[in-house]
C-alpha cells in the first residue's frame, strides 16, 4: 500500500472537535485521507476511549500515523502510550513536533485544544508528517520503547 | 509515613542533568526529600532506562512523586507511562502542570530542558507539588488508565 494513502487516524474528546475539524480539513486539503475515529459532538467523553481506537488503528496498519486532540493533550497521550506500539509525543509547537518524529519516531501527535491556538497546531502537524526519524542512536532508545520491534507499525 | 517526608524521586538522561541539578536544589531548600535516580555525569545513557527506574520509586511507594527531564520531555515521558501505575504529564508551563494534577492525577512531571529554561522548570514543578486533583468527573477517566487503581500509589 502506498503509505501517502494510508489515513492519518484522528481522535478527540469533547475538548478536541473543533481543532480535530481545523485538522481534518487541513489535512484533506493537502490530499491526505483521513480516518475520523470521533468523538462528533459536544457530549461529554472519556478521552482514553479515543485515544484507544486512534492506537488500535496505527497499530493494525489502518493509518499510517495519529493525531489526539484533548484540552491539554495530556490525558490522552498518556491514554494512547499505554499501548506498546505506540509512542505518542504531546506537542505544543513546530519544534517538538519535529523533534518527536526525528529522536522519537513518533507514530501518534497529541495536542492541547485549551493550551494552543489553531495556527501553531496546524504547523506542529504539518512538521510531524514532513519529518523522518533521524535513526542512528535515537534507534536504540526507541527499540526500548517498542518490546515488539520487528511488528511495528 | 508523612506524605511530605517521602521523597520526589528525580531522573533524567544525558541532556537533563542541568535541569535536574536545578530542580534537586529548589527542592531541598523547600525541605523537599529528593531520591536522585540519575543520570550523574554528562555520558551519552538511555532515557526509557531512568524513567523506568522513577516510575518504578513510584509504584513501589519509595517516592510520592517522580520528576524526570530528558532533551524535549518527549521520549522520557512515553517511557514512563509503559508503566501502567505511572501517569506522567509532559509539561511545558505552570498551566499544563497545574492541569494534570487537577484533570490526571499525574504523579511524574516530565520536564524538556532543551525546550523550557530553568525558572520556568522551577515553577511548573511548585505548580505540579502544589496541585491536588480535583477528582469528580475527572477521576472515571484516570481510573481507565491506571486498570489496578485500588493499588494505586
Amino acid at each position: 500500500m502506498n503509505p501517502v494513502e494510508t489515513p492519518v487516524a484522528l481522535g478527540a474528546d469533547h475538548a478536541g472537535t473543533g481543532l480535530k475539524a481545523t485538522l481534518r480539513e487541513a489535512l484533506e486539503a493537502a490530499g491526505h485521507p483521513v480516518l475520523d475515529l470521533g468523538t462528533h459532538g459536544p457530549e461529554s467523553v472519556d478521552y482514553p476511549d479515543f485515544a484507544a481506537a486512534v492506537a488500535a488503528a496505527v497499530v493494525d496498519g489502518r493509518a499510517r500515523f495519529g493525531v489526539l486532540v484533548c484540552g491539554t493533550g495530556i490525558g490522552i497521550s498518556i491514554a494512547a502510550n499505554r499501548n506498546p506500539g505506540i509512542r505518542c509525543a504531546l506537542v505544543h509547537d513546530t519544534t517538538g513536533a519535529r523533534l518527536s518524529r526525528e529522536h522519537n519516531d513518533a507514530n501518534v501527535l497529541a495536542l492541547g485544544a485549551r493550551v494552543i491556538g489553531p495556527e501553531v497546531a496546524l504547523d506542529a502537524l504539518r512538521a510531524f508528517l514532513a519529518t523522518p526519524f533521524a535513526g542512528g542512536r535515537h534507534e536504540r532508545r526507541v527499540r526500548m520503547l517498542t518490546p515488539d520491534w520487528s511488528q511495528r507499525p
